[in-house]
């Protein structure tokens, strides 16, 4: 007997975040598949593909936000169960990837859990993984499979393009570590200066202040960085530049995470407005001076190229390692 | 340089039942080892050994009790922790082991969630694994190491012993799937008769009705079973054999899992006493019909004996498997 | 370059049982492939494949039939030789699967030998696995790669249906083991009645006896499993089933191992008829009370739809797992 | 807890060949291990370890004798079930190791199967083997893991020199391929001579005949091998040597592999002595040429050298790679 | 979505002799795919795919010359970077392979960097292997996934026939090792008439000489081997066969190493002609008496069958395992 | 048999740097062990252990000097050999990590081969790695098994200590990459004040400039970084805090690759002082400016501890992650 060959792509997203996983769908005109999933009465997952996915390209999209670890399981049940009914290649969209912070070990006798999720994913069956602005590029590293790397750069610069003149502008690095990608927005806003802010102090004893470096008097400060977290260091730092009397600070960043005190600290700070894309769900109209960008094109174009053997970083210039 | 080898053993626990991890220890005139686990912000679980663990034998305590996932996930993250902290041998010790009914695909594209458990502690670094009355058997050669494989069945017989002469016990299998544990409490009570129930039918039509196999008039009925969950199956087959005029239902487990409606139900029986062990935590005081025998004394002999090379079946007369 | 992909399937029988190797292949209108297959002078077994596989879709068919652990290595090895013969998905076919009842530690220091069966295959090479009615579903999980799982079990309830009615029929269960296969039987014959055997005593040092529950008199009782061996299970529930009134047994089972004593005790025994499916093979006219259904359609269409990427459960309406 | 460890040594036999099991645990002073083997009613192989063995350092002996299939089964099943039962380490003794000479592809589409064999004890659970003159040593190789080689030629030497002045001595190739092996025996007899036999032809079409390269006659020519197969090639070397004018032809080879016309054509050519190892069994009294010297002695030390970590090579004064 | 399959193929260069990788993209009528490699100024390699590559057939040509180590690790290096980009299939042609010699350990505590080799390329994520007239056959035993073996056999005996009458010729093997590869020549040139050659000696002390078997008087004599590398056995073989009376001797080999003082020897010895295919590059003009047969139409022609899932075999009449 | 266990250690360096493994087991009091290591004339690596390692704790010793793709083959060589001779543990010691520096995709289609080293040293039989000051602490997750990160910090403060007062000094990082390194710096010297660099700009195509932050004004100013290659950001950096007054300038780095136009830039430049550990060899004098400071002393303390299971954190208060 002989066929010719087809490939047949499908997207199943779990349940942490479905509006993403709708929204990625909707942009390559297609339908979420069929998926029951549940919890059973001692919380453990079931999951079951409604439909035949033999053969398929399957992208098993699940974004690992709260509860973090029950979607991390129940990310890796799905694919699991996606190997065992014969999908060819099963894709993990991970767009916020968890523990990507527990990179190393800082101390000693921590795991390294970023490269256990990595093998997590793996052994439940994975053939690659799409992540986007991961917290250290190495992570890709820990995989032994391909990871298409996606960024929100291009998504933010142009927010920031459609506001301010470039003149106007400062980008600024709440950190030390953030300092590449500044520089990856100046790269794209070429009239804007930089600013970076970084711990320091005077002498024996003295406690440490921040320092601003880079002119921002009177300009429109965007502070940028990966994710926000707690949002102290990005409250911190918007309030030093405008101490250095900065005429507006804005804060950028792709991941929202916004655990514990994030929102209270941003309504308190000066920060104007908070950029993020909903690689993590926000409940709508937590505070007005959030602003949602949606990742989803960016992750739905990836997804075709995938599966039509196009090249992904043409779409992003070559700007997502 | 050359030393004599000595091994050193060393048992920490995770956070989901720390009583227990300390009963074990306590047992084998131990100290649990000193570990710090914590939550970030965003639910990321951290986790840290405080004391040299190189070249011991660690022995990772964690029952996989609610909240189920996140209890697994911090079982993995403490095995690789261990890994990288050069432990010698890493044996997962889970009284109750999360997931073990989905050890097969009873509907097509289910995954098999036991399977991938296994996978995850052997990829987190488990050389070894400890468990207490798997719900199947076969789940052992889901696991490429050994694993030891315990059995509360001494206990629980003992439970009857003390309390009722064999004669006027009958040990009744709750439905098909226990008749092998039935047969197994007999082997040591040879004095009481057994009873089994299933659901049986009369034509065409007609509603399955739960049929009684064996004399149950005027005896006290030991249902056993290997855990209780929402215990529908266990209250319904008490109500037949109170019907088929037994004197006195009790209800032996090894798992208290007691979740969704079992209290309630369980109270509202005519089962006099729910005899479990404490694989699982529960609430003291939770009803006044469950009493708990400790599982820690077989626990314990058992890791002596994993760590002294001594033979575990022999702990159990072989009737461990 | 570049090709259009085209898949080509290829099928490939071993020595143990070419006949059903042939009927399969005649189902899909192919012919079996050409493959050498020898033993050397002192037993080794040597195998070519005398055609071109280069980037097939090969079905590697062997049932585990006698002498079977020489069919077992004849299978691994010419799934070793496809794969070095670069095959590009190699689907070990196994009817009957050997080692099947060895699927857990029955006793202390037992192998688990349905996992290494497991193992070795995928060490060979094979890429997944198709069977018929494994002795337990949990099989699946011994396996990292996917596993389709056939029943014989429409084959068999349609052999029932085209020879009597549905109410003079009792579907029983030798033993506590087999419940679930005859509830299974019974969802597809809704007017026959359920009965199960199962092994009794009255009390202390009394002699066990078998306990019939159902009503069975004047019936025509149709006992099932999933393999008879040596058909001492088989023929005792047979008498008591006449002992108790009813008209006609009948045995049906997927597999004929028909080992050691079977044919005697069948033939001695009151069963009237024994319907078998033909994964094992059995000499013709060995008894007049063997009838034998042919496997082979179902095999054949489960591997067409996994050559074509078409669901396998739809071919059981689910019921085969 | 703190331990000194202690390691302890343990042999067991399969059923392939238990005298030399035996054999080798009397030269170490010791009692082979307890292990149930048997064969059930459809020649499934059983296997029980009857003693503790966790921890142990455990070897498992079985030649690839006839039935070859079924012993390499049980080897794996023995191997498999010594890994469940917590072996700490596991030595896969096999004196003759089974398709050892389908090493390579000799034509297109064979499988390597000696791989294949390595792969299967590698997932059986074997940490490393023990084996006597591979039929080539490139099989070293297709280990992961350590080979323990061990050569019979020591004791094949021993033989000769014990009967025969070494300038009455030829060592003789029967083919091209053994004169390694053939240089191997003259380092050990620097006053005996080599001869090598080929096959050469000397035009088209006209028939090959075997030359003989060296100075036999008057001598005792000693034709050297691996194993001794159906002997065709030995005996007719031995026909070329005596029309050479040899004054005695000798055989030696470590593996009597013995089979088909083996022993009749031995007995029917002009060969005065086959000398050999039980690295295989032969049934007394089987031919009065046949001379079976003693494995067991070597095999006894290499394993006591294994266990106490002692140098294997000095054992063989680094001649047994 | 769906989509019908298209296989793409690319060729790609490493540095070691990239001449080479021309020649065999020109015979497919393609050009080399482009690749930017380069050393750091440590000397670390850098590469990087200049065009997409994603789901391609990616074949990675570097032959294992001069400097050895530096050219295997640039192989492995893009063979990651190619499984990172997320090729479809990856195929290390190597047409002269590293370590071949290294293929067994001949004395205690040596490596098998054969083995080694291998295994780096198979964990850099080499889907298979091309190479050509492997010193050792069993080498292909040494991976996991298919290797092609190619020969240049044909292209000498080519080269043999245009030049010389059958009769004429005598093929030759310089020592025992290469008896196989002359009758491999033989069966191409039925006319031609065998010779070997075979160190020996004729007592105690007394020094070896070279013997020769077979009638070269008057004749071409032409010594074959697999790889020449310092030269010093074939030109010894040259001499012995001149001084029986050889008329002519030519010396036709796969591989030039060449290395040391291989062409001064050369160039001193008797020997006419020594023709030799360019699976690695020799310097222009390097030597009168050598001659270089092209090998790549050969590589070529089974990286197109690869690619489109033809025989390779066939187009060597399966001479080439 | 019952022996108790010891263990031994051995330790073998390549032919990389010598000197260093030598001084690493004379601050253990050890010799080095015996191995014979050699290039064939086509540079093929030979080695060969020239004593008993069975069962011992090997560490091999080999740092990733130039010739660095030769020293990282002959690395993985020997840990071959040693893996095939039965060392009971194997410990990659490699002070300088080769290609560490390549740990992520900078740009689309580049190999991670830091990973790819990792592979390489796991695949040749590694079980554990030692090394010094790692470009990146994500490179730890690169490897499954544990790795012992050790640091130069201790001695370069010590350094530092004991030739200038705290309050002369400033820690300045060269770019925005080192703060981190420098903050650990400063965590050892409460006394000295911070400085860092970056490149920075004020406008629209205005080129950048080296922005210092912090007061350097007649201090003495200590560069950090972990490696010198080229010397070129090194050397820009000096002449930044030369012009903004500092009193002097040295430069401290644990590694010294010194590559390319490095020691003329360092002899050009204003830096007072080059002060590196000897993780790579140096040529004797050349460079006055250059000091080195011995690694040797904490490498082997890191050795010892590995070997009886002692904490290596606690040798440097766990500032070496």
């Amino acid at each position: 007997m002989e066929l010719v060959t087809k490939k047949r792509m499908q997207i199943f997203s779990g349940r942490g975040y479905p509006d993403l996983g709708e929204a990625v769908a909707e942009h390559l005109g297609m339908k979420l598949g069929d998926v029951a999933i549940d919890d059973f009465a001692n919380e453990e997952i079931y999951c079951r593909y409604q439909e035949n996915i033999r053969g398929c390209d399957v992208f098993v999209v699940q974004t690992h936000c709260s509860p973090i670890n029950q979607n991390i399981m129940e990310h890796c049940i799905m694919i699991e169960a996606a190997k065992r009914a014969s999908a060819k290649r099963i894709t993990a969209v991970a767009p916020f990837f968890g523990y990507a912070r527990q990179d190393k070990k800082a101390r000693s006798r921590e795991p390294i859990t970023a490269r256990l999720l990595a093998d997590m994913l793996t052994v439940s069956g994975a053939d690659r993984v799409v992540s986007v602005d991961l917290h250290s590029q190495q992570l890709q590293g820990f995989f032994d499979q391909p990871l298409d790397h996606l960024t929100a750069l291009p998504l933010l610069v142009d927010w920031l393009r459609g506001r301010f003149d470039e003149e106007e502008l400062v980008v600024a690095s709440p950190d030390a570590g953030r300092v590449d990608l500044m520089e990856k927005f100046l790269s794209h806003l070429p009239g804007a200066t930089p600013a970076y802010l970084a711990k320091t102090r005077t002498g024996h004893n003295v406690a440490r202040t921040l320092a601003v470096t880079g002119d921002v008097e009177g300009k429109v400060c965007a502070l940028v960085d990966d994710m926000i977290d707690t949002a102290g260091t990005i409250c911190g730092a918007a309030e030093a530049l405008m101490e250095r009397g900065a005429r507006k600070v804005l804060a950028l960043a792709t991941h929202p995470v916004l655990s514990g005190p994030a929102l209270e600290r941003i309504d308190a700070s000066p920060i104007d407005r908070v950029v993020v894309t909903n690689t993590l769900p926000i409940p709508e109209g937590v505070s007005d001076k959030i602003e949602v960008v949606s990742i989803a094109p960016i992750v739905a174009s990836t997804m075709r190229a995938i599966f039509e053997d196009q090249s992904v970083s043409e779409l992003f210039d070559d700007q997502n390692q």
